[in-house]
């Protein structure tokens, strides 16, 4: 099944007394800008003023292969894909660095990467197939994995939350990625390819033509499907991405904030607003990565990303980079002094 | 005595070494963006590849007094400056939670404070006077006291990295000082006052206006001295300003990285280049404010800053949100597998 429970809302009285406290404490009103506006979403989120630190910061990270990387989509070969699973399981990735200088620990599952065998039992535990199928040419899914992914990724946020995260970051790896995302972002957003496509890892100019190319002809195929974000999943997309879509509606469901990366994990986000209407308040977007589609992905989503640093690498490390910010403003709201502490007078008077 | 050191450069064959690691780790070439940049600047500061993560990170807020503060330019009485000083040292400021998010510590100095006695002697040891004179009519100091606050700030710097501090963070309090730091800024980039005055901590729009006026008339006073930064420093400074622009020359002299924090640092920093040509190459903008003359002052000194947050309350609280993401960079180089240790072939092949 599809459906996800409803979304409800953060809680608005505790934004309001997280929102004047943020007034009592010894600065100016409003001059930690964003971190002000960050402390009170996590108070929200968290249904309580002064907000808590996150102790259980968790990052995972969908895995899956596309059959449009055989259109010479990508600058790397498929079997990057996988090679890239292990060094995630040994620890040798970005996001394994980024992630532990945030205080957060990682998960990779294998959902769609095209090897017989997944690395160890556990990453391959919610695979749903090997490999998308490759969009400019076929569908990428059938309906029934449309739904057996989405589950996956419900399951996942499921399970994570159980076991205690407080904040989710969803990440992906999959040579040929972009391609089905930038489609999805095009298709939700009604934006023409060339206006969108990027370079992904690092494609030159003739890679960019055929993605380009790739693009159109899934995009031709999603006509008259942009209300449809099952069917978006199933002609254009992938089990990896449809995994992080019910990551990420699941996660809103069960009211715990989550900060998304790059393009493609924002794709899947774009997907989950339409299949759980309103989770995108449970969300802030990490960063801003150099791939068109993502700006515009967010544009659509009304959220604006905490850093922009020229980043383009997915794994969830755009994220894992904005995280210390958002414990930097929960730790402002929950830890600084109030002018009544301090001795200073509240209200200062306006000259 | 005015004069600094020459300042060295940062080490180009370890930057070089750095940038080829770069290239070996596993993710495409470039991918990390900003981050890369970042990791290579401090490999290149530390003399040393893959760089080190930071031990001893040391925050220095420079507090001082403004006689231009009863031109009513702030949004707060002056007296705000010693209950704020009284408030770094018992913990309960924004730089205070931020800093210790970020792992560093805090040290706050009078340096011009406008208390008969400074809250401790360790935190008096290097004051040069009781407030900085109203620039709108006379000059802030005597040229004794524009020596007398570089020395401080050199002599400040020299502490702390004999003491093990191996990245910088100037900050600043005072209420008034972003009249003398945006005069300062219009005086080098040769700015009209309504092109960079701001809101300081807060004013309304009459004070904003009292606070244009005051900067036009310091700046009338400035004429011909834009090559002089001495004189600037002694016309429309303060003793804070002089002490954070010998702070920031001291640390290029000493091979030290810096991250500047808001407009009243940068302003100061501004003066260092000038004092000690090529210590912009040590220092890093932590942040954007939102203050006009900030924007003018980075553009000057060719620096980006690495977060923009709409923050402007000073204490060096920009740049302790941007130490995190410093710190990732650094982590990512020192810590990352290459692709030979990962397995992965290094030079995929383009398609």
């Amino acid at each position: 099944m599809t459906g996800f429970d409803a979304v409800t809302a953060p809680d608005a009285d505790v934004a309001a007394r997280a929102r004047a406290r943020q007034d009592r404490l010894t600065k100016p009103s409003g001059s930690l800008g964003r971190l002000e506006d960050l402390a009170v979403w996590v108070s929200s989120c968290q249904g309580v003023c002064p907000p808590r630190q996150f102790e259980r910061a968790r990052v995972v990270v969908f895995a899956g292969d596309h059959g449009v990387a055989a259109a010479g989509v990508s600058a790397y070969p498929a079997e990057v894909t996988a090679a890239m699973v292990a060094n995630f399981d040994a620890g040798g990735a970005a996001i394994n660095v980024l992630a532990e200088a945030a205080g957060a620990t990682v998960r990779v599952v294998d959902i769609a990467v095209d090897a017989a065998e997944p690395l160890t039992p556990s990453i391959g535990a919610h695979k749903v197939r090997r490999g998308s199928g490759n969009i400019a040419v076929e569908d990428a899914l059938t309906d029934e994995e449309v739904a057996a992914a989405l589950d996956a990724g419900r399951r996942i946020a499921d399970d994570e939350i159980d076991s205690g995260a407080d904040i989710l970051i969803a990440g992906d790896m999959g040579i040929g990625n972009t391609t089905p995302a930038t489609t999805l972002i095009a298709a939700l957003t009604d934006s023409e390819p060339v206006a969108v496509v990027g370079r992904g890892t690092g494609i030159d100019d003739a890679g960019w033509a055929r993605k380009t190319a790739a693009i159109r002809d899934a995009l031709f195929r999603t006509r008259a499907l942009a209300g449809d974000p099952v069917a978006l999943l199933r002609v254009c997309g992938g089990a990896d991405l449809a995994a992080m879509a019910g990551f990420c509606a699941q996660a809103a469901v069960r009211r715990t904030p989550l900060l998304l990366d790059g393009v493609v994990v924002t794709a899947a986000a774009l997907v989950a607003e339409k299949l759980a209407p309103g989770a995108r308040q449970w969300w802030q977007a990490g960063h801003r990565s150099t791939e068109p589609a993502h700006a515009q992905a967010l544009q659509q989503l009304d959220l604006e990303p905490i850093v922009d640093l020229r980043m383009r690498l997915g794994e969830g490390t755009g994220a894992a980079v904005a995280l210390p910010v958002v414990r930097a403003a929960v730790a402002t709201l929950s830890s600084m002094a109030t002018f009544a502490e301090a001795g200073i007078s509240q209200a200062p008077e306006k000259q």
